[in-house]
């Protein structure tokens, strides 16, 4: 039988206190599981939210991260997906129960009975909690395991398991399509990724965005045009004017401002959301037949759709890469949006840690 | 050249004032146009909305209506798709710019121009302002004019001309099919329509109401299911369940409870609206893909569609037939909620209103 395996990692352990190195076991590696050494996670503001405990629900030792590129080191005996060497990715989920109507559609984020969450979650059994991509290793059944194509940059890959998937999909459940007219809300880790890809789409892209110095790197990511939404008096032009608006904003914001510049059956869909309820007017919705939607990341048949889609576009994230004992001060930068426009973890920084 | 045809009506001086006879003159009948003896008109909630300037847009002296079931008395020379004798409807406008994108896509009521509402609105010339259906005659451009195939009980055809294909709308654009569980809220004028359309698609009916005696008039239309929204406990047995909600009630309510009952990428469709903004929780969009829309009135090919389709099926709203002497008495009784389930004026009546 084989034994658990001792990971290096940092974990937060209060609300108010920093990340440190943390030790812990993850499970030995069973028949259908991939033991992969991590070489990069990208922080993504879950990953705060949750070791801040900001949506009330953080089982500390935390160790955040959902955004993992990293190299199989071994495989068990039922794997024949994977081989050792193989670089590999692992996103925000790490099983699900793959019997309901979602797991079968391929849509495992919507999972009835719940799915495990890469950390800060449990395995299927309910009890066994999950540590994530800021450590050394990770065991994952294969089932959840993602191929990685991209042939360079792999640090750059690690954003595309959360930001890439999260836009990637409603873009593509949405239908966007070549010379439709898209609008991103928010140019940060998130959105910077839909406009790559919605360009990809051969949509013609806009950025809203409050802050004007984006703008250049809105058109070098693939935007066309660019709405200063700090000044109200720049709605008026871009009025019925998109298909489609993937709002990357979770900050309160003004909703029906958006809502007026969807076309006839244009489609606005939320992928962030603050915490308290948002004001619509339904008229808005009324007099256009406009829809709001909302998208949760993707399932894995999308996830490895969208890797392999953006591994043949040669699409990455823009990242900063961090040594992991400047994860505090990076979650300080995201917090106040001093980021282009992802940061990702090399872990191989972590060598320190385990002495 | 043909002179302008003296009216007999109904109208409304100002928003307190009982509505009260009126006399006025229509345009005479050009090439294109169609004289309609008005028959049956229905009182619509917006009738009153407009006649107490509830919308603060009401062009006193105001003539209501716009579910008009009629026959023609006179045809214009070009006029090759009605004869006199027919039996006609006219909706909730008559007229629009014809050459926009909606209206070219049969979606006339999206009109960028804005369409010429039947009453309280104007003509394309965007003066002359129209009158509606509580009235003796009415003309009309034959574009705008529908087609009635029902048999028998004309009156009770006349409520969908808007109840009718206010529901009938979202639910044919929102594809709702035989065995899909689908949900309306609110058995009013409207609700009762989409009731009964939902059911005859095939749909598994489920009425949301606040009143348990209207139960059994809702299995008589149609519906398999009650749920009784007054009891909050009530909800929980529908989670996830609807494939399509059609939300009929426009006073403000909670919108989260029913987004609840959605199942994955089911739709929320609104058809009415209340004065204020609603809030809603993203995360109800988010966390199911469930999409939030609303859907208007809808174009004359559809509304053709609409009552061809109720004629084969022998689809007619629940009406109350009175004479116009009484509207004030079944204006007071609509917004206290007690009519089963819309008025019809018989025009007939207006009669002594010449004298």
């Amino acid at each position: 039988m084989k034994s658990s395996k001792l990971c290096y990692a940092y974990a937060a352990h209060g609300p108010k206190s920093n990340l440190r190195p943390f030790r812990f076991r993850r499970r030995a590696v069973g028949p259908n599981d991939v033991l992969i050494e991590i070489l990069y996670c990208g922080i993504c503001h879950s990953d705060i939210h949750t070791a801040r405990n900001e949506w009330q629900n953080t089982a500390y030792p935390v160790v955040p991260g959902h955004e993992i590129v990293g190299r199989v080191r071994e495989t068990g005996a039922r794997v024949m997906r994977f081989r050792p060497g193989q670089i590999v990715g692992v996103g925000c989920f790490v099983d699900s129960c793959r019997k309901c109507d979602h797991c079968r559609a391929g849509l495992e984020q919507y999972c009835d009975a719940g799915v495990s969450w890469t950390y800060n979650g449990t395995l299927q059994d309910r009890k066994t909690g999950t540590f994530g991509g800021y450590s050394d290793h990770i065991v994952v059944d294969q089932n959840y395991v993602l191929r990685i194509s991209h042939k360079s940059n792999l640090a750059a890959v690690a954003p595309l398991l959360c930001a890439g998937i999260t836009t990637y999909g409603p873009l593509r459940h949405y239908g966007v399509k070549r010379a439709d007219k898209v609008a991103v809300a928010g140019l940060g880790g998130l959105g910077h990724m839909g406009v790559k890809i919605a360009a990809s789409l051969g949509a013609e892209v806009t950025v809203i965005s409050t802050s004007a110095e984006k703008e250049r790197d809105a058109r070098r990511m693939g935007a066309k045009k660019f709405l200063l939404s700090s000044r109200p008096e720049n709605f008026g032009k871009f009025e019925n004017y998109f298909h489609f608006i993937l709002d990357t904003v979770s900050a309160p914001h003004d909703l029906d401002r958006l809502l007026g510049l969807l076309r006839r059956d244009g489609t606005l869909c939320v992928v962030g959301a603050p915490g308290v309820p948002q004001k619509i007017d339904q008229f808005n919705l009324i007099m256009k037949r406009r829809k709001f939607g909302g998208s949760l990341i993707g399932g894995i048949r999308e996830t490895q759709e969208m890797l392999d889609y953006t591994a043949r576009r040669g699409i990455v994230s823009d990242i900063e890469l961090i040594p992991i004992q400047k994860v505090n001060e990076a979650y300080a930068r995201t917090v106040r949006g001093d980021v282009k426009y992802r940061f990702v973890i090399d872990l191989q920084s972590l060598g320190p840690a385990k002495a």
